[in-house]
């Protein structure tokens, strides 16, 4: 079961395993693996990143941890049932199932007591699974639900003063960030698919840079942000004035039950003010609200009604509907991230990754929030001719 | 009436000019100069063009022809009723429309008889426009009704032939192609804002090498083609499959008239079409449709349905409906153009320019359609440092 | 100026009388009156009412109360600005302006200190201006901003004991409900436009008997509402189950920002939940949103989104966009309710009208609350045939 | 497997009883019948019908005619792959589906050669049909792609003339009105889903009568039309004036493809435009696109954009998307309509049945186009307290 050799193969470790993104990503790796599947939505299988130096789909291995004991192939079938995931599928790829299931723990849930050996914990967790299967690299994934952002706190502003509080008595992370905190020091790439905001802590920017590893994130960009990032530059390029831009997201599954608790919603509201705040020249009226509609399953609705100035002041407007399936948008993302993150640690990338702001509606270490100039940095990022860093 | 120094003003010499976007052009550069509008659509006012030593608004001279007399005083009128100029301005601009109203001749109407004369005379008209302001440079701009595209000729094939078949007793050129050859016979650059392919023949940008002007074309973008110049770059880059993208556009005004014109409609679709296919990698199903609505007076709605497919083909949607009004959509992008076509007079360019694929449906010398590179090209060529090319 | 002979004029005194829709009423009622405008939104004009005996839009006589100052033409002036009112109607019509302007008197702002004075003084101005133009009728109708409804009081119970409660020191009744008080006191009829529920306290409609005075209301059905009680019978009757309808309202104006306050939105939700909750069988999910967009000045864009099941379970989705002009469609209905209330008030009606739930989103007296059963209500009641009740 | 006792099962005939909506029929009833699906979309399954003497679903026999010969199984599969069936329903009914199977013979396919044998034929799979299952009463419907409407013929103006020219050597009608020739000789009922046009010619209408046997038809109303003849009323009785309704369909399935020839899609077209007509009271500007996009597989969207012209011609605009499945549209009122029809047979019902003008883009008998004014007459035509015609 164990590869004795390490070489060419990819780990990663999922926080939030059991999830429908995670459990989408599980299944249509192993689709596409093996040809069942074309991999569609799959930026890293473009034309554009034919030598990039990626591991193949077929040589990632999955695990992670989650909070609820469902088994993934049960998962699989509710998103059959939700039309997520071809009927015939989970069968087929029962095998990778079966493999990522025995790699999933249980994980951290509430910040609660005394937190460094909960960090140990973990990295152990990740240590095992790295010896187990050999692997010169893991990737640790955040898919766990939206979280409210990290309040503030003295010992984020350091190292040395997280390591210390961690030994004291009281949480100091949420349970995110925990994870954060161990799969840095376990010497492993990080991405925060989630609006966390853990990785904006200087303490732990801090430790990815002593550990050696780099990091990405924040907040998957994968419907209506992703859509505002396209179109917003028509209208600054074009220097339309907009006047405002207001949206409503329907969302029904795990996510729209989460995104009822308002501090969570304000943790993603935060993320898309900022992206649209980024990217037009002036700041502009409009709302967004987010609302749970159960009937909606693992489909999304957005409307974005965006109001405009034409020359001479003549009034205009574009709206826009979004339906979209957020596990299958998200899913061949996750793909594409721990293929580059897993790149840049064989390049000896260190620290924030900005040619990675192409995935994220928040993204770190960089101010380009327009969608094709993050693709162009990301395409030249990937260029063969691009040589590694020195080791 | 007549400047005593030349300089920096630029004539702009309009075919078509008393045409919806052509009145809104006069006024709206009065209005912009003199600050009674703020230059909202003006491109190249944007911070971006502000050391591109470009002739400022103020300073263009405006002229041309139109085959129809209404004054352009009562066009104003007009267009203040249908909405698309405030109430005040055409008084208050009265002298600059009267100004272009002195400039304006007849124009050729239909290709019948002998052309050469007929070029010869436009050619001395736009000499007498040079001359009684004193003119550096002029700029003609083809904004003149959609028209079919010239069919094969073999003496389109290069200057030579061309010359010899205007001298015969047949007609050779659509009219507004006989503009384009005694523009650029005449030492002025050309703008094509119609989808009139005129640039498109040989023997025309032979004539501009000949001459040494630059020009530019094809078919101002500036609604439907301009959002999906925006959008399907995010499904291109983003791996998302494209299956159908469908479009119905309804509009009125003059220029839903013309289009019901089946030629005519099929020239702006092949303009339409053109552009989805160099934006996507792969053909799509769907239709154009352009319906003549005259209730929807100048304003025009695009309705654009997208069905993709995600990740292990779950099926997807996005539509978007777009409510513009054409004419002050286009007249800030017309007063764009010959800026920038004035400036690269300055600097000596000759031939298409393709840093202005920016602005069209069917970009001349460009393969670029997606919105966002073809802005930072167009900043690029304006960016302060770089040189001008030796005279 | 006051007519010799009462007959025929009908009186109406508008609660709200310097707003955008009573101007817009006062304007547009003038401009058809004289032939400036077609009747374009006047129910009463179809040919269905030709034989009701209603009267003339030219027989109406305009005044009212606000607690705002600002002249009516000077409010007319601004609906032109918006785009409300065509340019040249105000002078048009200056003398009806002026007519009405005369005619209005400051309002009671806020419930403070003893109100049995404060009913006596309206009821005087209602007196006065019956007087002045020898009104045989008045109807008064409720324009005034969106108000939280009325909480609950014993006094609310009986008329008895409201009028013992007006007496003591302390309001009892917020200002819009004084007003009802005093109208139906003062042999007025009483159109309630706003979702003020004022109607539906039962002292108030043991007075409207006891006046023997006719009433109808609550909250004018003029756009997203309207159009979901035309759309809903359509899945309820086609046995379809709509699994959820969400909304979302973008409006300008004042009523943008009255609906900012949580407690008047409240107010407003309720009619439309209501609405929705009667037209369905089931209870449905989705939410409703009312965005203050300042941008949208006079206009309202809503959109709604309704997931509905079909046969075998199939989810299937329609969704519309309104953008309508609430001022200009809820004007052309005042004047419908006014004519209707007066007719009802010659007939000899007393109480509540349920044959006017046509014009409301919450009407009174009436379960039905499908839009064109509500029309052949109205019809049938506005008839010739039908015989007057004795008096 | 025939019954002993015919009492109260029906017969239901269906031409083109292989095509997507008569499998989901079939499908469905057993499912519904059976207590494994809601009968949702069952407009004979709302309380307002209990007691109307319906044929319970599960007492209805099928059988039919079409011109594939793919099983009716497969057929199930192919919906169930189209997400139009749920996956374990085809199995689970699988003893209803060979049921069916049994009873479907070759149809017709084209108008070629002498016709009076061939309706001899169909006449003769109908009495067969009744016999094997000892049918009191059979409805036959025609569920066949949109035809060509039957062009003028000198044989259709009476039913003597028409039988003389069937006996002819050349074809007379188009196969689906043979059909109907056919079904109504040999005394059945008959429904027209489609906008055949069979029903409108006077030698059929004839034959109804003589043949003492009911009928209903055309065009089943299902989507844009059906949402047209909900909101047109919305505008006539509000008196707003509707300048312009435009509309998209964009479809893929067989109906996709069968609309592609220009001379069906005007056929279809035609019944959409009599059906606007009739809901507004002027004519109003805009076209109706049906667009072939095979990428939507059986599902439909429809686009309608709306102009009207509110109080003092202010525009405003009304959008709708109707997103839906036809195949689970259609099929369950093709079960109310049979089961209506068969009710009206026992009621001894002659000729046109104007209350089923509920179902019908283009209703035979019946000027109401009104969307609820329909669902009225239905109501009360199946109230229980309405006395059966004397037999």
């Amino acid at each position: 079961m164990v590869p004795t050799a390490a070489g060419d193969r990819l780990g990663v470790w999922i926080v939030g395993a059991r999830g429908s993104v995670a459990t989408t990503v599980v299944v249509g790796a192993a689709a596409v693996a093996a040809g069942l599947a074309p991999p569609v939505g799959c930026v890293t299988e473009l034309p554009d990143f034919r030598g990039a130096g990626l591991t193949p789909v077929g040589r990632l291995v999955f695990g992670g941890c989650d909070i609820t004991g469902v088994p993934l192939a049960k998962r699989a079938e509710q998103l059959v049932a939700a039309g997520v995931v071809p009927a015939d599928l989970p069968a087929a790829v029962g095998g990778a199932l079966a493999a990522a299931e025995r790699e999933i723990r249980p994980g951290v849930a509430a910040a609660a007591g005394r937190q460094a050996p909960q960090a140990t914990a973990i990295a152990a967790q990740l240590a095992g699974f790295r010896e187990r299967h050999g692997l010169a690299h893991v990737v640790v994934v955040n898919l766990s639900s939206t979280a409210p952002q990290p309040g503030p706190h003295p010992a984020y502003a350091s190292l040395a003063a997280l390591r210390a509080a961690l030994d004291g008595p009281e949480p100091v992370l949420p349970p995110h960030a925990l994870y954060a905190y161990a799969a840095l020091g376990a010497g492993c790439g990080y991405v925060d698919f989630t609006p966390s905001g853990a990785m904006r802590l200087p303490a732990l920017a801090e430790l990815a840079a002593e550990a050696g590893v780099p990091y990405a994130g924040n907040d998957g960009k994968t419907g209506e942000t992703l859509a505002r990032s396209a179109l917003a530059p028509m209208f600054a390029h074009r220097a339309l004035r907009v006047r405002a831009w207001s949206g409503t997201n329907l969302l029904g599954g795990g996510d729209g039950a989460t995104l009822a608790d308002p501090r969570a919603a304000a943790s993603k509201n935060a993320s898309k003010a900022r992206s649209l705040a980024e990217l037009l020249p002036e700041p502009v009226e409009g709302e967004v609200h987010i609302d749970e509609v159960p009937a909606l399953g693992d489909w999304k609705t957005a409307w974005d009604h965006i109001a405009f100035d034409g020359f001479l002041g003549v009034r205009m407007t574009m709206q826009f509907t979004w339906q979209g399936c957020d596990s299958a948008l998200a899913a061949p993302l996750v793909l594409d991230l721990v293929r580059l993150l897993g790149r840049a640690m064989a390049r000896g990338a260190v620290g924030v990754q900005p040619h990675l702001a192409f995935f994220f509606k928040d993204p770190l270490g960089s101010d380009e929030h327009r969608l094709v100039p993050q693709y162009e940095l990301l395409r030249t990022w990937a260029s063969p001719g691009i040589p590694d860093p020195p080791a």
